[in-house]
């Protein structure tokens, strides 16, 4: 079957022909529909982050997928279930963190991730994942599943730096998401439509020119766009408002301490980017004091497990079409797949589909 | 009545001569035990923290205090009540904050600080208050009620760092305190009396030499002492192990950034002492990505409140008498009261004493 893979040192992916994978007891065999590309991936092309399995000189691809059951292979699905697949797995025999369905929360070395590290990805035609690792989705999401994974990041992430805030009574109003990507713009759509926050007091951080899509996408959804080459993070209360809520979906480690300044508070920023080393001067002072007598906190999330998909699937379902629509900019098939793995201005979200729901093989 | 103050620009304590004050409605007049002296203490007198109360010319100091109801006044209390009064008052009608009871939550403009900040504290040998203030502690505990205060601030530090762990299964089970002065000392009694610890996996940091009675006390609680000069904070997880809670009492702010690396996978550091501005090189990018990768966390907290102070009050009864008498380095009267100011490396802590609970007026 076709695969889209990289090969160790190669920096790009290829379309591979590997075997048909054979389920194991207690697993699924899968027909890929769809699945996205984001940053993660192209960190992992660049040789940036993750790893190879053991002994393989490839690594399959992707991370965010749905797909169809075609042999449930006595596991509890059915065939035909529309399924989105978590991403972290057992190394090696369990530990505690996958024995309480938490593999989220195991440390490094104790877990792989499919399409990331150490496990081949869903990029294929087929895949196979123990059945406890499929989170069935209703079929009228099928051509969007592949955004269940990415909006579980954010689900996880705003419960957790909630949970933070959950020991008083804490009524946020405000909140600002750094970063105009797709998971930014799913985001700052969730906080509005699940969170209560009034439109008027969302805002999205980015550094682009107008006319830009992610913009409109911005101001369709009634919040407020804020160029950070105008205005700072740490200025944004002094030409906006406080926030009570940040969520940190670039990467950029200055925003962590600018974050802390612009929290109202008793704020809350959730961290979910991840940057590289990088050395430079913090008035450390300022930022450990405003922590401390303003109660604020930093809550760092990362990955994501079953529960968070299946409240994903429940946001998704929330969310307006015109969204959608918005921001899945391209799905291309495997005969343009290289398309999918493009980056400029004009693209918000792609994927690479495999086969539609519809197609009975 | 006698009562002690820092007049503007003194830099030091003075005994004062102050009318004594009588209760409004809803408040009660309190008979002065004791009041111990901190760190804040020292703050206030430099005037590096704090306020004068409008239009006065000194701040009476002390909000560390117990004492015993003189006039309950139509209050709920009763006469000869032993009392502790917590910290914040409105500074001018009510707020939300107050409302529901959680004046720790007020920002700043939104609260005063008896003893502290813009209003007079309880360094006198009376003192009102409204009874919704006033702790009820049990007469056992009237000697040593002082440090009700300081444990309340421990209290809420670490319930709100441990809600920032509630939306996952976390079993901390290695501990370690920044700071061996009485706060320090008083919370790593805590974590083993009352969060489980066990004393082989309890740590608290200083920087002293042996012998020294802050040392003496961490190894008869059974825990082992760091020596900050020989192990810097993030060196600990080589030499010890990595952390599951850390709990920041010094208000060194290079602490945070080191904390985030001796804590394990998923843990969290409470953060209490407030620092000065002070800028140094980090490493905002390894800071940044280690919160995110390991699910890490940090978790602001000042000030308590009622709740903190009853919680505060049954963990103080729980603690051992040795651990008590050899923190208490010294009760002086008001003939002495600048030695409960002095501070060496015999001090631990230290109060003034008022008067004693079994005296009649």
């Amino acid at each position: 079957m076709k695969a889209i893979a990289v090969y160790q040192g190669d920096g790009h992916p290829s379309l591979v022909d590997v075997p048909k994978p054979e389920p194991e007891a207690g697993e699924a065999l899968v027909r890929t529909l769809r699945v996205g590309v984001d940053g993660t991936d192209h960190e992992v092309l660049s040789g940036g982050h993750g790893g190879f399995p053991e002994g393989e000189e490839y690594l399959v691809l992707g991370h965010e997928a749905v797909g169809v059951v075609e042999d449930p292979n006595g596991t509890d699905l059915e065939r035909g279930d529309v399924v989105v697949p978590t991403v972290r797995r057992r190394p090696n025999g369990a530990n505690e963190y996958f024995q309480r369905g938490e593999p989220d929360m195991a440390p490094a070395g104790e877990y792989h991730e499919r399409g990331i590290d150490g496990a081949h990805g869903f990029m294929a035609e087929y895949f196979t994942s123990p059945a406890e690792y499929l989170v069935v989705i209703p079929e009228a999401l099928a051509s969007v599943g592949f955004l269940v994974e990415p909006v579980s990041i954010s689900e996880k992430a705003i419960e957790h730096a909630y949970a933070s805030r959950s020991a008083f009574e804490w009524n946020p109003e405000s909140a600002l998401v750094l970063g105009n990507g797709s998971l930014g713009l799913l985001t700052l759509a969730m906080l509005g439509l699940e969170y209560g926050y009034d439109a008027d007091r969302l805002y999205c951080l980015g550094r682009r020119d107008r006319p830009d899509p992610t913009i409109d996408i911005i101001e369709e959804l009634g919040a407020t766009y804020v160029d950070s080459r105008e205005t700072p993070v740490d200025e944004i209360p002094d030409v906006h408002e406080s926030m009570d809520f940040i969520y940190e979906a670039t990467g950029f480690p200055k925003h962590v301490f600018q974050s802390v300044h612009a929290l109202a508070p008793n704020g809350v920023a959730a961290l979910l980017g991840v940057p590289s080393d990088w050395e430079f001067e913090v008035d450390g002072g300022a930022f450990h004091s405003e922590l401390v007598l303003h109660n604020k906190a930093l809550v760092g999330s990362v990955n994501s497990h079953v529960k968070h998909f299946e409240a994903a699937t429940e946001s998704l379902a929330a969310m307006p079409e015109w969204l959608l629509d918005s921001l899945v900019t391209g799905i291309y098939g495997l005969d343009e797949f290289e398309r999918a793995f493009d980056d400029d201005d004009t693209t918000i979200k792609t994927a690479v589909q495999f086969s539609t729901y519809e197609e009975r093989r």
